[in-house]
């Protein structure tokens, strides 16, 4: 606990000063004002979090966290467990959504076996895997709570260290958090429901894709795991190890190692933007590192993002997860760094200002 | 005439069997159905397009028309007409927003003179720079048409033109198409107020950014503009020589271009979508190799996407034109491309499928 607190304590809000000069430079841009909309708030985001007018988001990486869900056992995913397993070789033979999205924004993948069941220590000689699990899946939240207090702890704790590896040792400037795990939708729709005080039936959407009858009866097992294990709303760790997953765990703990060390966090989907309300209900001002990349058709992820208080760069009816909104939204970030970087002002390109 | 005749009737509709070559390819990636989805119906597209499962798409570049109009002299804008002369001077100078932005997506950039006030022969030095000019702008639409019937023609086949040589000799495989010029926003919403028979109250926004009494009059030039001229709606070219401009005629010819030599195109805000109808109206199918880059701020943006029958692919609150918006998703055509080439198969990856 005391890897988190101290990274709690290194979190600050967005620099307030480095925000007002970047909206004074993006003032003058030869253009009417503020003509590039959102990309220019997004500049101000980024200066406010990296302290600079020049930001850095070049070196890019998403890390993919990857864990298996006792509640599984209750039928909640149209997919057999062994599918997470199956996805994690996929990701580490470069064939997933997620390789070819992040190949294109030019971010390397990083996968983190977080508690895939069966292990992957015969997939673990790819340098693009990080062996770090909790214990080989959660237990079954309809029945009692999905890890102990101490491994919700190691599960942050694992996410601090890697961002802080991949930032601190290997120079990657922008990460986006992405996951795989099945039946992950179940304790993320818990989650979202236990932080923002809406019904399961509001938070939770079909997943995968099960029809209504499924649906039904997920919602009533969200519905028994939060009458079975009473998280507290307003404990963050307790949520997690009440309702939880080791890699939505782990997603918090990449969050919060980012935002104590300045830099910027592609928040994906349901699963990604629960691990991200862990992280904020934390330490609220970890949310100043946060961009959400896009809208999920998983409805349950359009209340996540309003009591995150984000407003998501995409919506392109995705429903992957892998980190694949987050990769999308790459390009954007970079996008608007560049604004602030390379466009000239008003002055420098010698162009005549409005005459009212 | 006898060329855009030409261009018209080699335009054929996307081609249906490779669309549903593409979606039974993409039905069995390893992820749930269809779970990157707008992103696989742009794929559909792009197949369709193309008639390949592996649509080029990686030799980008953005053409920028410029060209000035006679009717800012009715005061409809708030930025002296010498500044589109000085933006074409910015985009060759690599200092203009479609500059930073384009150098992102890794698109090279075209800017054309059709018709810039007082000229740019001292420009002309650059590679980048296309001279083509009709006239040196429009004639003021609120006192008679813009153009004669023979420049309407010639405009469309200088785009025509520049689109057989940036794909036929330079290789280029993806057009974005941009514009400037002072004023243009008068012609477009005229266009789409007249192509849509919507009210000019409805088509018209603040541009650049005027204020509610200054719009008022704007909208008031535009009525004016079509009572006097009353362009035949049935009639693209009609339209163009009445209420147009040199570069959205341009554009409308980069599009026609390119749908006959099956290249995609992407629109960019509220100039490009008025070219995009002019072509649209001339042959209903080059609409099939459109794809809408953004919904721009300006409100005739978005009854000018409804009439096309396109919905777009990003929200950012852009007003700048220049093709900015199409170069942010040249990265999403681009994504959409790799996830047909690229993403494996349940089969190719060996994961196992639903249960249900």
């Amino acid at each position: 606990m005391d890897v988190i607190n101290q990274v709690l304590s290194d979190i600050t809000p967005q620099d307030a000063s480095w925000r007002r000069r970047a909206r004074e430079r993006l003032d003058q841009l030869a253009m009417p004002p503020w003509a590039l909309g959102r990309l220019m708030d997004l500049a101000v985001d980024l200066a406010g979090i990296t302290c600079s007018l020049q930001p850095a988001v070049r070196h890019k990486v998403i890390v993919v966290m990857a864990a298996d869900h006792g509640v599984v056992a209750e039928g909640v995913s149209k997919y057999p467990q062994e599918v997470t397993r199956q996805m994690v070789a996929t990701f580490l033979d470069h064939g997933a959504g997620i390789n070819a999205l992040a190949d294109q924004a030019g971010a390397d993948v990083r996968v983190v076996d977080m508690g895939v069941a069966w292990g992957t220590d015969d997939l673990a000689r790819s340098r693009r895997l990080l062996s770090m699990p909790i214990a080989q899946g959660t237990g079954n939240i309809a029945r009692g709570p999905a890890m102990t207090k101490e491994q919700a702890v190691a599960c942050i704790e694992n996410g601090i260290q890697i961002a802080g590896e991949l930032i601190g040792n290997s120079g990657y400037d922008l990460l986006g958090v992405g996951e795989m795990g099945i039946g992950n939708t179940t304790p993320s729709s818990a989650i979202i429901a236990a932080l923002s005080g809406e019904s399961a039936a509001k938070t939770t959407g079909p997943g995968t894709g099960i029809d209504n009858e499924r649906m039904r009866h997920k919602i009533a097992v969200i519905e028994k795991a939060l009458l079975v294990n009473r998280p507290d709303p307003e404990n963050g760790l307790d949520v997690l190890a009440k309702i939880g997953g080791f890699e939505i765990g782990g997603i918090a703990g990449v969050i919060l190692g980012a935002a104590s060390l300045r830099k910027p966090v592609l928040i994906d989907g349901l699963i990604s933007t629960a691990g991200a309300l862990i992280a904020q209900r934390l330490k609220p001002e970890a949310a100043d590192y946060m961009i959400a990349a896009h809208r999920s058709v998983e409805k349950g992820h359009t209340i996540a993002l309003q009591y995150l208080g984000k407003r998501p760069l995409l919506d392109l009816d995705l429903r992957l997860g892998e980190g694949t909104g987050a990769a999308l939204a790459m390009n954007l970030v970079e996008a608007a760094a560049r604004v602030l970087t390379q466009v000239k002002t008003f002055a420098e390109a010698r162009v005549s200002e409005a005459t009212e």
